[in-house]
């Protein structure tokens, strides 16, 4: 018997009859927004749009046509003159940005290139009203995760279709299997002296665009 | 009893026992390619090219790392200065696009402005070998049929996992409540004169971008 033979020999005896065994998950918590708050999808809505606020990230809606106009005035508005996108970002999404260069993550951008951006432009897989999420599983028009987490600047378009009213919700139409990154706000760390600090782990900005169709 | 009721009575009528009978179809057509024209992926994509050129069509292969390059490269060939796409184009296809600009079909786009386009950039449905065909459908990175059928000139571009063999193939892939346009080769007539005609009914001139990744 090899010394890893015995060591696993011993862990499975200390787990003993419990070993597979399914400890009871309590599902007492809400499943969905109470009536009152999510009446409508307008409701819903409004309460994503307060949230995202509440945590420091800004927002706007947009109706469809208008979407290309928000972004390159986002952009503008922040002088950024070089941004990278994944590249299968829809090219309507992009296409009024004057003065501004996408640089498409394929072949994958280097960290210099990644660092040197003025911000990246996202979509997202599901927003969740009630915490004012996005969350992004790495698949279409929301690229890896260094795209977002490197740059200090994250534009993210977010849907009206992809908010959900509550964590359990967006949890049911996520693949547990995919990389999730999800995002309440700019990136905060109470970890270094029980002080809050931003923009240590992702952007120090967010903004949100909700797209009304 | 309308003049409308009487005239459906008498097609009724004239129909009489046949009426919803489903004539035998035959299937006797071959639905798949000889085994040994496609013996290997390779062949099958060998016969695309082939055909394709056949059909009086540009055709190129590149890797997925090219292909903005590879757009660029054909547009400035072209001298383009001004292309439509539709809006939920990927944007890595156009990132590397200097010196042209590409407008979105969002909100759509006016006779006019596809009419003074140097040319559309999509992709397409399925690609068929056996004919050299590319089929639109309307879906993802296709837009609607004006914005390939005014300008005269079409960039389409085909990832090699869209190419069957045979046309029976494509239309097992196809939704026949989909919007399809069948493009093999630059649009031609011969309903004039009963001489061959290009350029009537769409594109003169077509060229195709086949993506191995």
């Amino acid at each position: 018997m090899t010394a890893r033979d015995e060591v696993l020999r011993r862990v499975r005896e200390a787990l003993g009859g419990s070993r597979g065994a399914r400890p009871p998950v309590p599902r007492g918590y809400a499943r969905r927004l109470p009536e009152a708050e999510a009446a409508t999808r307008a409701d819903v809505l409004a309460l994503f749009t307060e949230r995202v606020a509440d945590n420091r990230a800004a927002v706007r809606h947009v109706g469809a046509d208008e979407l290309g106009t928000a972004v390159a005035a986002a952009l503008w508005g922040r002088e950024a003159k070089q941004i990278v996108v994944p590249a299968d970002l829809p090219y309507g999404w992009l296409a009024e940005l004057d003065g501004v260069r996408a640089l498409a993550d394929t072949p994958a951008l280097d960290a210099d290139a990644l660092a040197a951006a003025d911000g990246a432009v996202t979509g997202c897989a599901v927003a969740i009203a009630q915490t004012g999420t996005v969350v992004l599983d790495g698949g279409r028009a929301q690229g890896r995760r260094a795209l977002t987490l490197v740059p200090g600047y994250h534009l993210c378009v977010v849907h009206a279709d992809q908010i959900v009213g509550t964590v359990p919700e967006a949890v049911s139409r996520l693949d547990p299997a995919r990389p999730l990154t999800w995002i309440s706000g700019p990136s905060a760390t109470h970890g270094i002296e029980l002080r809050r600090v931003e923009g240590v782990h992702g952007p120090l900005q967010l903004e949100i665009l909700v797209v009304e169709d």
